[in-house]
């Protein structure tokens, strides 16, 4: 059987308009991914029956499964469920099932029904209801010339319960072959010279390989291939990805997928390190990431956004008189915060960051993005400089790499 | 003139596979937004000349604008530039302006010119350049049949650059009528609850309504409509403003595009207060979020992730044996960690956190999702309770949200 060919109809006015991210498309393709399945095609539509009726009849040409997100709910901008009835031209009818199932899940939770709620139970004649364990609207699935149709709600939990406890299940058991990748993570290198390091990737083939830079990751390399499990194609991947870590191998943190907080927390826990960061400018930032990982708290002990230079000095015992020789943001108070950190908090490793995210705060001498990174251990204390060229957020989030970056290399060096 | 329709195409596997977050399409769908223009249709098509081809094809009988998103730079996997020249019958040839440009960039960063680079100075012959002031590959530019195409690579900060210097700077020139919105900001308060104090949306027609909730900001209200200023339609649309604010009053926030974070940060600074805060299970979540308003540190004198038992004892003063009796996730160390915070800062309001994120860290009398809140200022301090029911980001997300809405109704009350 040849690769499904699946199409995803994002339905929302909110999202054209750029007033939502669309993290819902993200966790729809991720997880048909992870099951070895691809997307072939998104489309976003606005809340307009025409609109979506026209977005089904063309990915109903194209494609094996359509999966639509969002317009369920009991609002009059709901739309997805009469576009869905008109589509296939059956029509809606009170189901009483469902008007008593959605009534319980309200009662359950000791809510009063929604306003609307009953417009939920309007259920389009030939659809199978998908049950909703997290919420009130019930999803929608067609089965019709040999093609199958899911509609979901936009609310995110009802729909990854819907997407994880359904619509994964009913897809995986059609599928023979399947879509296969892996993933090579690094930090500390671009892409171009990644690039280069690898050379023509044409001798990769038939497997592909693509390029994924991130803020927060660094370069995250995906080689891919479309095959039946034990086939010819399925070892050209394994070659592959020898041949890529092979000409890469010193910038890998991971081949798999996770994130570099986990590999850290993960390196530390084995090692039995224990973590005190003193964060200025990046304020919390690499804290929340180590914070992340589940059982974070056995390996760090606290962490200090001294945003003040008070706070500096008080609660790292930086130097009042380093403070004003050197300014806030500099090498030797960065290094005083490492090692203030590290000893008060009588932990194993002291981590900081002391920078200038912008807009404000630069001067003639200290520019927006320069920015110190220190880390103590028992041994001594290293402090690397950087300069970023991104605005605030961009800033503190390469601030946050280059500080997860430092601590992994010293951790696996 | 009637409303521009304006389509967007985001080539990229990596998006189809689920290996990134598109928030390209999010901020181009905002800046249309901005521009008082509205996308009518986004399309994700993956890294195949074919599928961009047929993409284009599609979206040029339908619209008045295309823009597309990636597949620009030097890699073998970027293939809009021949896409686009197949679909309009153009040839690609090497234009050595482009190609003297592209290499001057490298030069100026002092970066060796990526491998494969002078595959960006190929041109579809009947395009102009977009010049691209953050990065090396040129965007494509066509104007035919009274239509318009705009190619922009994928790259973040160098789609930023020509989606604000060029795309909306020419589509501005154009447009009569705008379409025009208002948003309001609310917090404490759920979706449904919302709509049962507006009540019926159709009277506000011709203006639409729509909710938008977030785990991070509370619920958003939308009013929209298209119109030419000065019409009735513009007057139909405040008067819906009017009609919404007045119904849902005490849980609005904010009537313009920021954030919660901004809104309080404003606050603080106009009444000369200033903020400490002690998280436990939000990990810093609070203190970054605070810290992503330029200029908080006029409000904000230190944010403390005191993770460990020993670090809360140290860094706020809370009693070893509050923590023996209660354990450390309950009202009265809550209580104990804001007050600690708020003193040894020497600040006006101390915020503490302190909660069971989970998967892990649960007992029989304290489940998963257990999360205590505190505010301390000179003449008390009062603690929250919470249950959220979510995995662990989402329990820490929804206890920075609560810890933000609490401070924000202690200001504003």
């Amino acid at each position: 059987m040849a690769e499904l060919r699946i199409e995803l109809i994002a339905v929302g006015d909110e999202l054209l308009m750029g007033m939502t991210l669309d993290t819902n498309s993200h966790y729809i393709a991720q997880s048909l991914a992870e099951a070895g399945l691809r997307l072939q095609r998104l489309i976003w539509v606005s809340d307009s029956e025409e609109a979506i009726v026209a977005a089904l009849k063309e990915s109903w040409e194209r494609s094996d499964v359509i999966i639509v997100t969002g317009g369920l709910g009991p609002t009059h901008d709901d739309l997805t469920r009469p576009a869905i009835a008109a589509f296939f031209k059956d029509n809606l009818v009170v189901r009483e099932d469902l008007r008593q199932d959605i009534l319980k899940r309200f009662e359950s939770r000791g809510l009063k029904p929604a306003p609307g709620w009953e417009t939920m139970a309007e259920f389009p004649t030939g659809a199978t209801a998908i049950p909703n364990e997290r919420g009130a609207a019930p999803g929608i699935h067609y089965s019709r010339d040999g093609r199958e149709l899911f509609a979901v709600p936009g609310v995110p939990s009802e729909m990854k319960g819907m997407t994880q406890q359904f619509i994964i299940q009913k897809l995986s058991a059609q599928r023979t072959g399947a879509y296969q990748f892996r993933v090579i993570k690094t930090i500390g290198v671009g892409e171009s010279h990644l690039a280069q390091l690898i050379g023509d990737p044409t001798r990769l083939l038939p497997t592909t390989l693509a390029f994924l830079p991130s803020v927060d990751n660094g370069v995250t390399l995906r080689l891919s291939i479309y095959a039946e499990a034990g086939s010819e194609e399925e070892k050209s991947l394994n070659r592959s990805e020898a041949i890529v870590c092979r000409a890469v191998q010193r910038y890998i943190y991971a081949t798999k997928e996770t994130s570099l907080e986990a590999v850290i927390v993960e390196i530390l826990r084995s090692k039995g390190l224990r973590l005190a960061l003193a964060e200025s400018c990046t304020g919390g930032m690499i804290t929340s990431r180590i914070v992340n990982v589940p059982g974070s708290s056995d390996v760090l002990d606290r962490g200090l956004v001294t945003y003040s230079d008070r706070s500096k000095t008080e609660l790292l015992g930086v130097d009042t008189g380093l403070i004003v020789e050197y300014g806030a943001v500099s090498e030797d108070v960065a290094r005083a915060m490492a090692e203030g950190v590290r000893k008060r908090a009588g932990v194993d490793i002291g981590i900081s960051v002391t920078g200038i995210a912008g807009p404000g705060g630069a001067s003639d001498t200290k520019p927006v993005g320069l920015t110190y990174i220190g880390l103590s251990d028992q041994s001594g204390c290293v402090v690397n400089k950087y300069l970023f060229a991104g605005n605030r957020q961009e800033n503190r989030r390469r601030s946050t790499l280059a500080a997860l970056t430092l601590l992994h290399g010293y951790l696996v060096k």
